[in-house]
């Protein structure tokens, strides 16, 4: 595995859980060798995070006859260097979002990793929330009817402060894009997955504070900085906000913020259909409301479901009904999917062609943004 | 009418209201007479509030032939003189509850009118919520099942403050009790019209604040009083709390606070039965929570139903649906109960019965207070 | 008052409850005349909602001396004849939203009524509502800093059933449009209220249902139809999205809907600034939920606000603390403005200006669509 | 460990959890001997769990020398044998609630813990939510004033069809008791954590079904019966609720049941004081709602606060502000204090101290519903 912060512990904390959790999965995984640039840093977490070795240089890993798979969660302008590599290896690959920084790398990694023929999986982990689950349950029985609407936002408040530092997070050419590949991203693979693919965008986009003090250490979420250190230029959007068309007919409306007073991580969308709406949050994972129109006229209404029992998907390997689970079990459940692929010889889902096709709409969001236009999706193609 | 206060103008209103909204009420009121003491006071309201004519003593009313019916909401210790007056000259009689400081009271007035032949009502208000109607509704068509919990809870906070003055509704002799009568005696008449009969109590009760300031006017819930004048003793309970078993065999909950901070007037009760559940809060009264045991098993949970529909009670005479009503139309309803009834002959419901029944209930858990016992309800009607 | 039905009981109700609930207004109504085309149902009306004449003709109210005020809540293309004509006999106008079916028409109609030197205003109701009195307080008084985002939406299910009949509001050339005029208007005026002038706009629009049963009876918001009767097409939208930019900075994303199941009139918006953010649903409109940046940083959090305490706004003249109202009294308080300002001598707020101006975000929008492309508000100004 | 069902995978997963989130935690904890009665099943488990070695017969856990700890999970009427030997042999114990069947018992156990000088912690695994933590400082620096209201209530349903099968949950002589035992003492222990010692008490309680179909197989919350299977007497109760005094003079209200129709686990409770209150729904463990008096007037209301941000408790361990975690976490934090303590040389809280004091409740309440008066907690002692 290569990287060791928030999404290393994430994955670490999944590939752990998953013997225990799931000891009827057919296969799973060894935890062999940490990979990071900081030598003492990675050793720390190697021993805290349970992994057998530490390495600084992620190409010994790729060279190594014993590994399998390579869980690739450096930083975004890292992927695809190290994915081609690996792929050229013949080692499977978990790539944690965004695939790349750009369409054209996205596809070349996809390219390598179906001319390696191996497997490949995309982090989009949000799939994997049992409530999530449940809605896709609902539209493929055809319980929610034609889906008219889709309506998504994932809004934080982390940077509201204009002397918030200049985190790496806030640069584009490490990390591609702000909020809009950020959390943008999750929102489109949960668009795709559960109401098909996007026709035609257009969007808006703003930078609110356009310079921040520079961080003397650029790391993640929480940086502590000084307030009076030299400012210097934020290079991606604060918020991004879209309009869609999908294919299938349903209106799309998207917004993905990082200053929305009051929300720490609001990852929430509602469908509305011709039997039957949804509305879920992922602050309230355990839940989703659903309602149908078919129910008795005097008891209509959005019902709270509690996704915590047997019925609902994940749940009979965690604890009884009514007993909730968190953020890092959506990994857990992803890693199910990433070992039972691989075992049973098919592709993950999500792969590299996710990871494509989100980048694909969030490059068509950019484009309508540049040029103020709509942007179908068939110009992506061709590009 | 006597009494032009709070109550005062809730039922102007909700004589006002009637004909325009219930055009096809079999009957409706004419609003000749408004009494109170306070002769400039009254011929303001009496303006405000559109009667006709203005009056300070009760007893003119009584000897009226002009008038149908008397609506007494004066002071809860003038409740009796005036009904058992009105009553004599053969007026039908809409009190406001409690229907009198004591059992013993009360059950002269219910004799008084049944020996007038008159038709009585008791103002418990809360019954005509339409969410209410439809737990009604729910329990008599057997859609919950038998029921095995009662839970109820009015809680309020506007005596928090220790230099809150003493208001007459702190004062035993002119308002009987405190939270108990208050606040309790709504949640008793809410379980009694949805679940049935007590049959046993046993309570506690507590004043946290012992002494007020003295109020120079004596108003009702608010009031602006000098913290630094003299103290006097507070009389009635700030909180009670019982536990009572229904005949049925349902477990009851009951807790009446004027303690409880951040609750404005949270009147709000739970019921749990073999078949479903609901939860109701008069804050959120055009909403009622539902749960069926028999709803699909991956979608099971409690439903928010805006009981703004059409098929909700009383709602066509209101607005489209989702547009929400408040507090006064509660009255409004209850209104059109009392001249639906006198117009068809029949008993209005709740009447002076479930007045006495629920001062029954209330003096038997006072009683279950002092002598630290489970009190049955038997115990009550052999008093 | 020409028109009486859901708008016409809604005005009569608000013109009655004046006096009595704001009986320190310092001038009011007199219900003199109430007009309609069908003689019987408007003689009906004029005996329910309490109007001393009944008229089939308007201009027969424009002709009369002693009638100083004109209310227009006929059909929406009634309007501007009427408002031009009672502008011309000097009468102060009241007209509901939206004031005419075209931006050219409304102009004409604001320009007639300055040419007349009356007092006009619109009927945006919601303003009125206690909580988005408190939204404006806070924003004026800066304790939400600079606002960054508004996104808000405005969701209905009423015609979801595609086989529910071709009534009015879905007909082009009486509605003027669909959810857009109907619904997305009340968010366009919100919007301008609280965060100001929008500078561009782009937006989409679907009509999911493209023919319907032609209704015998053309009525409201509700319709008894035949679905196996002859069907007509839907000649305005089912949906439509925009996305905006105010000139403030501000982002904006608006969605009205008739195709959200589970919704019956959820009327909702958000807003968030530097300091602070609020969300606010009419559904529950006695609730506003505030956050701060500045409370203390273990209990930060969205307040639920009830917005029935004496310092909010119009809420003296209602009930005590707690006690909740609906949606009707958004209109009494849209009155007490009219009146007020009359006497004043000054124009109420909002007035045909703000008319024009919604309508004028409203054509922006149009053209954004048909057009695929931004359209600033200054090209409006040109048209 | 002795225990591999529900409670055996918890802690299992809390101890591999511990030097993972908690890597500064002074001791922690290896994972040598799981020991079960079924030796294929522990078998099982020790593999699944990831233990060194399984053992079938606890007694040699006691016997061995490498051992410094013994965890007691297996059914109630284990413990005291268990618990008693280990002492005995100088291990440090932590016994999941209740300590033992009855008040004799568990005075037995913690006189047994004091001798042998060992450290004890019995598992009242919700003390370590955030949010109670949160609480527990909200009220030991003061901000809620003096506290008037504890009401609390653990509804579950998963035994209302009432042919669900006679599993030793609900049989006296191995659980003990019924929701007293099981949901009422967690209710008990969050009482005395927080708001201080009982001073009386008084109950009653119900078993609704009286009897069910005896199960081929004993297990835990659920079970697979057959419905048409000789039924058997349940012996323990399906609901029990009692009114409480504490010293402090607050007024408590609690409530377990497990007839609760659409609660698969709702354990919540409020706290009203002189300064402010709080709610929680473990349900959704993530939020606290908060209230204080003191904030300004216009703007007054519960908070919603999500208790994943730095300042909380225990969540710098986990994951960034807005990402949530779930029951298992409850278990990771009471074994960071267990091991904490062993370090420090300390008692944990809570320890059998704790565990007495609530089965002294537990059986106050007994008292009190089979001799029908209020229990002092004095008489416990006396006992």
């Amino acid at each position: 595995m290569v990287g060791y912060k928030f999404m290393g512990k994430a994955h670490s904390n999944a590939y752990r859980a998953l013997p225990m959790f799931f000891p009827d999965a057919p296969a799973g995984p060894e935890l062999k060798v940490l990979c990071g640039r900081d030598a003492a840093a990675v050793e720390q977490a190697r021993v805290q995070f349970g992994w057998e070795e530490a390495e600084t240089d992620w190409r010994r890993l790729v060279e190594r006859d014993d590994l399998d798979l390579i869980d690739i969660n450096a930083p975004s302008d890292a992927h695809k260097e190290i994915a081609l590599a690996a792929a050229a290896a013949g080692k499977h690959l978990f790539c944690e979002k965004p695939l790349a920084l750009s369409l054209p790398d996205a596809r070349e990694m996809l390219e390598a990793a179906r001319q390696a023929g191996i497997k490949h999986m995309v982090g989009f982990n949000y799939r994997f929330s049992p409530a999530v689950q449940l809605v896709k349950k609902l539209i493929d029985e055809g319980r929610l009817g034609q889906i008219y609407h889709f309506r998504a936002w994932f809004l934080q408040d982390w940077i509201l402060d204009p002397d918030f530092p200049l985190v790496w997070r806030l640069q584009k050419d490490i990390a591609g894009s702000g909020s809009h590949g950020d959390l943008g991203a999750h929102l489109i693979d949960m668009a795709r997955y559960l109401v098909g693919e996007f026709s035609e965008v257009i969007g808006m986009s703003e930078t609110f504070v356009k310079d921040r003090p520079i961080a003397a250490e650029m790391t993640g979420l929480s940086a502590k900085g000084d307030k009076n250190a030299p400012r210097g230029p934020v290079t991606v959007d604060d918020a991004t906000l879209f309009l869609a068309r999908f294919e299938g007919g349903a209106l799309g409306s998207f917004e993905a913020t990082r200053f929305a007073a009051g929300h720490r991580s609001t990852n929430s969308f509602e469908i509305n259909g011709s039997k039957g709406s949804v509305i879920f949050d992922f602050e309230r994972m355990n839940e989703l409301q659903v309602y149908f129109t078919d129910d008795a006229d005097d008891v209509q209404g959005f019902r709270r479901v509690l996704v915590t029992d047997a019925p609902h998907a994940y749940i009979n390997a965690w604890w009884p009904a009514g007993h909730t689970i968190g953020f890092e079990h959506t990994f857990t459940h992803e890693m199910l999917e990433l070992f039972t692929a691989i075992h049973e010889d098919r592709q993950p889902s999500p792969n590299f062609v996710d990871g494509v096709k989100c980048q694909e709409v969030l490059e068509a969001v950019d484009r309508s943004i540049a040029e103020r236009r709509w942007v179908g999706l068939e110009e992506m193609q061709e590009a």
